[in-house]
C-alpha cells in the first residue's frame, strides 16, 4: 500500500556528479540525505545511548528484524509501543527484512513452497518459516517508519543462474510484500538484487517498478565479498542512470567512509552498516589520517586527540590517544563506547558535509579532496 | 605533611543519631558529606562516562592504585596531567593504597624487610615490591585529591594474633607514609584496622593519632566476609564514640544501601564500592522494592519503569523493565550502562536525601522509614 506519511524531496543536485541532497519526510521526523544510519541490531546501538545518538547528530536508526523477531519478539515490541516506545528512540527508524541473516547460513536455510524455512542458529536453533506475508506482519508490528521487502541476498562469487533465481524470487516476494503491507504510516521499500551483473540488476529494478509504486529502493547484495571496484562497476550505472530520480536510494550494509563518499557521487542517498561500532569495539577508529588501531603501542604516550580534524564529543572532550589506548587494552567499556561515538560521528558528519557541498554545487571537488587525503587510503 | 588545600567542615549534626552533614574542601571542588563515591578502578567507572557521572550527581570518584600502577603505570598518568587530565574527571578524586588488592592473594604476597613483595596475578604475573615510600610516590604521581596510606587488610575470620600484627604493621606504615608524603595539595588519610575487635580498632586509631595530624581516616578491614551485625558491633562504637569528631570518616569498600543508611547514623561520612556497577553488569538493580534481578522472566512484559520511586535519567527516561530485561538477556552494553547509571544514582541520591534530613534534624526518622521499607529487606 502506498504510504500517506512518507515523501522524499530533492533539495539540490550537484552539477558535476550524480549526487543529490534531499529530505525524507517520515511520521517521526525529517531526515536530510545523504545520510548514514547507525545500526541498533537488537533495539540498541551497541554502547551508545539515545541521548548520545542525538548529540552525535543521528537522524534515523536501523534495527534488525531477524534479531528482534527472535528476541524479544514482534508481539512484545508492539505491546510496548512499537520500536519507538520500546527503545525510546523517538526519531525515524528503518528495519531490514531479516532476509540477509536468514540466507547467511545456507546450510540451515531452505526455500519452501511459499516462503523460506530457516534455523535460528544465533538463538535456540529452532526452525522457522517466513512467508513474505508473515514477514510484513512482523515489520508492521515492529512499527519502523521505513521497512524493507523480504528478499534473497546472494554472496559473491556466485553462479549467474543462482543470482538470476534470487532476482526472480525477490521480485515475486516484492509483489507479495507490496500486497500484504497495509500500514499507511510506514514506507515499504523494494530491494534491487542482481549481484555484479548490470543486466540482472536492471531486470530486478524493472520487476519492482512493475509491482507497484514503491516510495524508495534498497540496493542489496553488495558488500558480500567482492572488492570495491567490482561493486562500483555495476552499482555506478545502476544508481546514476537507471534508478528513478524521484525516489530515495539506499545502499544496504555499506559503511566504509570512502564508499560513502563515492556512493553519494553516483546518487546514493542512504547507507547503514555495523562497521563503525563493530570496529570500535575492536579498538579501531576512522580518522582523517586513515584507520587507527588504538591497541597499537605507538599510542601509549600520545597526548593528542583521537583525530585533530574531528569535532565529535570524544575528540573535543580532551581524551588523549594514550587514555583511549589504555581503555582499549584493558577492555574497558569506555573504550568501546568512546570509539563507537567517534566512528558514528565521523560518518554522520561526513554525510552532513557532503550534503552541504552538494547544495553548494561543489561535490565533485569534495570527492577529489577526499580521494587525495590520507583518509581515503586504507578503505 | 599536612595538606594546605584540604579542610572539612561540619554543617549539621543530627540530634537523635551520630550522623553529621559536612563539606570536604579539596583542590578540585567541594564534596558534600555523607557521600557515596563511584569506583573507577582503572581510570573509568565501568560503562559510565564523565558527563553521565556529573548528570547523576557524582561529586568525587575513586580510582585504584594497584590497577593503575600496573596499567598504564603511575609515570604515564603523571605525564598525561595526573588522573584528572588522563581520565577527564576534573572533580575530586580519591585513590586507595592498593594494599587491599595486594593482600587479597595471600599465596602471592610476602612481607619483606621494609615493605611487601607481591605477584601481579591480574596482569603479567611479575613480582613487585612496594615500600610505603614507593607507594606514596605512586600516589603523588597519580595526583588524587585524597590518598590512602598503605595498610594491611585481613579477611574474616582471622586469628587475633594475625589481626594484631596487621594493626602494628599498618601503624608502622602509616608513620612512614606520613613522612614520605609531601604534596600539600593532596590529603593523606590514615586507615584504622583491627578486624572485629574494638580494642584492636581503638589501638589502631591511637597509633594513627600518635603518628601525625591526619586530615581524615579510612576504616578498612570491614566487609571482608563477616555479616552486617558483626561489622556494626565494633564499627558503631568505633565511629560514634572514638574517632575524632572534626575529621572525615571513610568506611572503605562498603556499598550496600542499608549499610550506608546505618553507617551514616554512626557518623560515617564517606563510602565507596564497586557493588552498584558490578551488580548492574549482572543485571541487578537496587530499588525502593529491594533488589531486582532484571534477568527474571517476570519482567518480560513489564511496561513500568525500573523503580517508580527513582528520579534517575533511566527511571525518568521511559525505559520499561521489559526493555531492560531484553537488553540484559541479550548481553547488550546498554543493559549494563543503564543499570549502572540507575544503581549509582540510587546511592548518590540516598546520601543526598540523608544529608538533607541530617540538616533538618530528622535523620533518626529517615533511618526508621528506611528500615521499615521493602528496600531494606534484602541487603
Ligand atoms: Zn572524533
Ligand atoms: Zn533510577
Amino acid at each position: 500500500m502506498e504510504p500517506k506519511w512518507f515523501t522524499y524531496d530533492i533539495v539540490a543536485e550537484d552539477p558535476a556528479t550524480h549526487a543529490r541532497a534531499g529530505v525524507l519526510h517520515t511520521p517521526h521526523g525529517d531526515v536530510p540525505t545523504p545520510i548514514f544510519m547507525p545500526v541498533g541490531t537488537k533495539g540498541t546501538v551497541k554502547g551508545v545511548l539515545v541521548p548520545q545518538l542525538k548529540e552525535l547528530g543521528a537522524k534515523i536508526v536501523l534495527a534488525n528484524t531477524y534479531h528482534l523477531a527472535m528476541r524479544p519478539g514482534a508481539d512484545l515490541v508492539a505491546e510496548m509501543g512499537d520500536l519507538h516506545g520500546f527503545t525510546r528512540w523517538d526519531g525515524p527508524i528503518l528495519t531490514d527484512s531479516g532476509g540477509f541473516q536468514v540466507f547467511s547460513h545456507e546450510e540451515f536455510c531452505k526455500l519452501s513452497a511459499d516462503g523460506v524455512r530457516f534455523r535460528a542458529v544465533d538463538y535456540d536453533g529452532r526452525w522457522f518459516t517466513w512467508t513474505p506475508e508473515e514477514n510484513m506482519d512482523i515489520a508492521q508490528k515492529l512499527g519502523a517508519d521505513i521497512v524493507m521487502q523480504l528478499d534473497q541476498c546472494v554472496g559473491y562469487p556466485a553462479p549467474r543462474s543462482k543470482v538470476e533465481r534470487a532476482v526472480e524470487l525477490s521480485a515475486m516476494w516484492a509483489e507479495r510484500c507490496w500486497k500484504a503491507h497495509t500500514r499507511t504510516d510506514q514506507a515499504l521499500f523494494g530491494i534491487v538484487q542482481g549481484g555484479m551483473d548490470l543486466t540482472l540488476r536492471r531486470r530486478s529494478l524493472q520487476h519492482l517498478l512493475d509491482v507497484g509504486d514503491f516510495p524508495g529502493f534498497g540496493i542489496g547484495g553488495y558488500s558480500v565479498g567482492e572488492d570495491h571496484e567490482t561493486m562500483f562497476e555495476s552499482l555506478a550505472p545502476l544508481a546514476s542512470q537507471f534508478m528513478p530520480r524521484e525516489k530515495p536510494r539506499y545502499l544496504m550494509g555499506v559503511g566504509n567512509p570512502t564508499t560513502l563518499v563515492r556512493g553519494v557521487a553516483y546518487g546514493i542517498d542512504m547507507f547503514d552498516c555495523v562497521l563503525p561500532t563493530r570496529t570500535a569495539r575492536m579498538g579501531t577508529a576512522f580518522s582523517s589520517e586513515g584507520k587507527l588501531n588504538l591497541r597499537h603501542a605507538r599510542f601509549t604516550h600520545d597526548a593528542g586527540p583521537l583525530d585533530p580534524a574531528c569535532s565529535c564529543p570524544v575528540c573535543q572532550g580532551g581524551y588523549s590517544r594514550a587514555y583511549l589506548h589504555h581503555l582499549v587494552r584493558q577492555k574497558e567499556m569506555a573504550g568501546s563506547i568512546l570509539l563507537s561515538m567517534h566512528n558514528l560521528y565521523f560518518l554522520l558528519d561526513l554525510m552532513r558535509r557532503a550534503r552541504e557541498s552538494i547544495i553548494a554545487g561543489t561535490y565533485g571537488e569534495f570527492v577529489s579532496r577526499w580521494m587525495d587525503s590520507p583518509a581515503a587510503a586504507d578503505w
